[in-house]
């Protein structure tokens, strides 16, 4: 069914997406656009593609499905360029950090009369590294691939059978499916996702004011110090549109941290203390291995 | 040199340190000793023991190196209770996580007169999970090994001569060793390992409130959840002590991570946040590989 992919935005998942759809056994054609002209190359060169596309909007025109990779609003402005080009038979789809904003333009400009179907999707993947020179086809094994479709998702046949076929080819990849609201996507992914990545910058950042380039910091620094800090290399080009459009769930999951840190400071002599490892260590005892 | 070692506390450090003395060609005998009888015994069981000590404060009087392994207060108690049975040939060390405790412990009953020499010591090695069913031969395997010999570190040449051996064992095992003042060392651990400790405690302790046993965000947190909470599954018996014997320096690291998060929700909006990025792109390009 599925005959042409053109990917919009060929970073790290971008890449990744083309990479896994050949390696996974997709025999149609992967077209791939970026506005870096080096990304683009990269991800040819690495075989993310089968070709490059000239010009992205006459290219999705003749697209079954358009994925669109990129920071969120990167995303939004391309909903939009290409919301008017597309015909209803055509399924969109994305892999961006935050649904709701995302999902709040599909019901705008997608999913009714005459216009394509948009399912907003988010695999739960990736890197602290950024760029298609990152890209694996591997990146998506054992992850989860969310999707967020809107109440007014309801595709035309064509489209229809584009999505269904487009979940298989993802779980191929080796990832589990999942529909979530997309307001609680962004809650969730507040505390799973973007605080660990913001306590991680800021964690980076407050060791850099306060060590610099201190070499004894450096030599006893364990796995620890690695594990807590990884996410402090993440790019600000790709975090800035998660803090812009998911900024209330942060806000209040930043706040409850500092919360909670002030209460172990407070508690460090006390019987507080051994509470606070009690229901960490019963957080841990529930995880999957 | 060295014939007899008694490990005094065989979780996981104690035995771990047997296991990589057996491992890594030390031919003498390992004794070892717990409080805890099942410890002891599967200590014994893994390979890490020649033989179990029936009454340590007998069995530490024939050993050429006495290795105490705990919490940071059981070391201090042992400390006192074996400095009279002890003699100037004697050498006693310690893998216990603070050091200036031990350190002053060293000087006021060791290092002197009469008395076994002390060399305090720390292996930037460990695990989330305690006890001796958890050790490794493999654990301390590129760690650097720390001491933090007080100025009246001093010892007679046989006592001396088991400290060079001891050293160069612990290089056997694959460490580095590296020594430090004991006040430094505690600065520096309070935000290397104790700071990353109590945030990946509050941080689990603080999602175990908010979610429970919710799946689904057990369904979608990926490796950077697991990452920021892997810690959160150490025991407080071992952290209480760290938390006691570095009041101090984690209260000033903890504050300030606080007032960090708290300029990093302020700025969520603000260009303030690729400066926070910035610094921490900074840190982590230094980092070693």
């Amino acid at each position: 069914m599925i005959k042409r992919i053109l990917i919009v935005g060929t970073g790290l998942l971008g890449a990744s997406t083309g990479l896994s759809l050949r390696a996974h056994g997709f025999a149609g054609e992967v077209i791939g656009w970026d506005r870096n002209a080096a990304a683009l190359e990269t991800a040819m060169r690495m075989g993310a593609l089968t070709s490059v596309a000239r010009d992205p909007l006459s290219e999705a025109k003749e697209a079954d499905l358009i994925l669109l990779a990129g920071p969120v609003l990167a995303i939004v402005d391309w909903m939009c360029r290409l919301s008017e080009v597309l015909s209803p038979h055509q399924l969109m789809t994305d892999v961006g950090s935050t649904k709701q904003q995302i999902t709040e333009a599909a019901v705008q400009h997608y999913n009714r009369s005459g216009r394509a179907a948009f399912l907003p999707g988010h695999p739960m993947a990736g890197k602290e590294l950024s760029g298609a020179e990152h890209a694996e086809s591997g990146l998506f094994r054992g992850a989860v691939w969310l999707f967020t479709p809107p109440a007014t998702f309801m595709p035309e046949p064509m489209a229809a059978a584009v999505a269904t076929e487009f979940r298989a080819l993802v779980e191929g990849f080796g990832c589990r499916t999942l529909e979530m609201d997309a307001r609680r996507h962004d809650e969730l992914l507040a505390w799973v996702s973007h605080l660990p990545q913001f306590l991680s910058t800021a964690l980076s950042a407050l060791l850099e004011d306060e060590f610099g380039g201190d070499p004894e910091l450096r030599a006893i620094g364990g796995r620890a110090l690695r594990e807590m800090t990884r996410l402090g290399s993440s790019p600000y080009s790709m975090w800035r549109d998660v803090a812009l459009s998911n900024t209330e769930h942060v806000e209040r999951a930043l706040h409850a941290l500092e919360l909670r840190l002030a209460h172990v400071r407070e508690n460090l002599r006390t019987p507080g203390l051994r509470q606070e490892f009690e229901r960490a260590n019963l957080f841990r005892a529930a995880a999957p291995p």
